[in-house]
């Protein structure tokens, strides 16, 4: 375990064991105590040093904002009807909806507690904290319609992914002093890493080694579930005048011919872009962290960390 | 309307008017247009003009407190299975339950913006919006315990239900610098009117004249509502060897002789127990108003609304 990583765990377990038995807090303890990788509270830190600050005086704003994550992974989790989450029980299932509803209420105050000590964050959070709520809306709202472009998923996932990502690099940002044009490159820098990790993340489930992946290959296909893939492929079947995509939609999900499915995503050429994309994403972010003017050893965190959340998936 | 609320409605109106349309923000609009008493952003206007400051100048946190009311009766409603709010349908019934899980998150958010614009503010709001949480866990929590005691009823809805208002006036307090023995005088005001409130208003459910209050006559009786009155009758009826109560609650709702039930709370005292109990907070509401020292003619405000809201009931 890194430097980063061994602050941002002790002042987990600091502030878990701080909480109030039971009640309402009790959920929270569960869920913050699952193992987890902790990417938002670290990119946080990493991006006050990146500006010359010091990884412990944004230790509270960190952990605020892996508060908010799970937060928004417990209400989440009662919107999908999930019930597992990190491979344990979701809060709503192992306590029950009301219970996670409120018990996510207060901990978006709990958040708010640590990110509102400085009104620049505070400002910062609550724009970014909006998106994703948006972003959550938008994705309810899509699997209700069968028309939804190539372009409004993106948005969608970039809201409710990348946008994060990008806020917990401003917070950092901004608790060391950045100014307003070296935000905007680091916010960049993580939207766009964010949406390739999405899209990376999708083009896995499909074409992944499920070895390696730990997921049944082509889950999402099989499920209907209307990512990067399927919408273009849908798309381009149709400029294109083939079936077999819709024909498999047809079926209950469980006689789906997967690989019929995948199939027809390389030869429509869905797969390559969906590389290509995930590439040009790959670009914007690290031109993004080049236009920064700092020195580069104080990058290097950064570069690696990407590259590692890259790498998990393969 | 008097000029506080003439402000209030203006200020909520060019709020609403601001929102981005449809999606998660249609709620908001829908819930925030229901005509409603706006007794809590009021408050914070009066706190903020009794200790020397402008009304114009608490106006934002004014309109944070009242999102943050509104952000609280979507999730309750959620929890409570509540049809109906304000005679209107609520907004898990008028959208469904995620859209009103999600909305109400971004109203917290959106309240958090207004309120966090001054971290001592944001201080004081996170800390009253914690026991807003846990005093409605606490309400559910009671729902399915037979066990329930005045001392721990009478705790739950000071969470609840008065510490809003003690909050509302300590913020009003701090944006006029009031000092921290005065917001501590405020904030017992507030939370002793709050306890009053809501005693009247168990009281009024049971014995008020049903033509004035609008409700049916011991609708809280007739439901088995866990009231200050059925709570403390159920204690008196235990130590007096007295049955009516528990025989009547062991029918079904529809059964039940309300009258028979009245009558046994008269007899056992509770009606003047719950009268007294009444008393005793107005008189420490007005001591610790009558405690501070600013000319007499700033409190009327205070006093004029307190009158008014106990007043309304009967």
């Amino acid at each position: 375990m890194n430097q980063h990583n061994k602050l941002i765990e002790e002042h987990i377990t600091t502030w878990v064991k701080a909480l109030p038995q039971g009640g309402l807090y009790a959920p929270m303890a569960y869920l913050m105590g699952l193992p987890a990788k902790r990417v938002r509270p670290a990119l946080v830190l990493m991006a006050c040093e990146l500006f010359g600050g010091r990884a412990e005086d944004a230790l509270d704003e960190a952990l605020g904002i892996e508060l908010f994550h799970n937060f928004t992974l417990m209400h989440d989790d009662i919107m999908d009807a999930a019930p597992l989450r990190r491979g344990q029980p979701t809060v709503h299932e192992k306590w029950n909806v009301n219970t996670a509803i409120l018990s996510g209420d207060a901990l978006l105050v709990k958040a708010y507690q640590l990110m509102a000590k400085r009104p620049d964050v505070s400002a910062i959070f609550s724009k970014y904290a909006l998106e994703v709520c948006e972003g959550q809306q938008l994705d309810m709202e899509f699997e209700r319609r069968d028309d939804v472009t190539t372009a409004e998923y993106t948005a969608m996932i970039r809201q409710k992914t990348a946008v994060l990502l990008a806020c917990a690099l401003c917070v950092g940002a901004a608790i060391s002093g950045a100014n307003e044009e070296d935000s905007n490159r680091i916010g960049a820098f993580g939207e766009h890493t964010g949406l390739a990790f999405q899209l990376r993340d999708d083009l896995l489930d499909a074409f992944g080694d499920s070895a390696k992946t730990g997921k049944q290959k082509g889950g999402d296909l099989r499920a209907g579930k209307k990512t990067f893939l399927l919408i273009r492929g849908l798309e381009l079947s149709a400029a294109n005048g083939r079936n077999e995509l819709r024909e498999e939609l047809a079926k209950p999900a469980e006689q789906r011919d997967v690989p019929r499915m995948l199939q027809a995503l390389e030869e429509l050429g869905v797969r390559n872009e969906a590389e290509r994309a995930i590439q040009a994403e790959d670009r914007k972010a690290a031109e993004a962290l080049d236009a920064i003017a700092v020195p580069e050893e104080r990058k290097e965190p950064l570069r690696a960390l990407t590259a590692q959340l890259m790498a998990r998936n393969y």
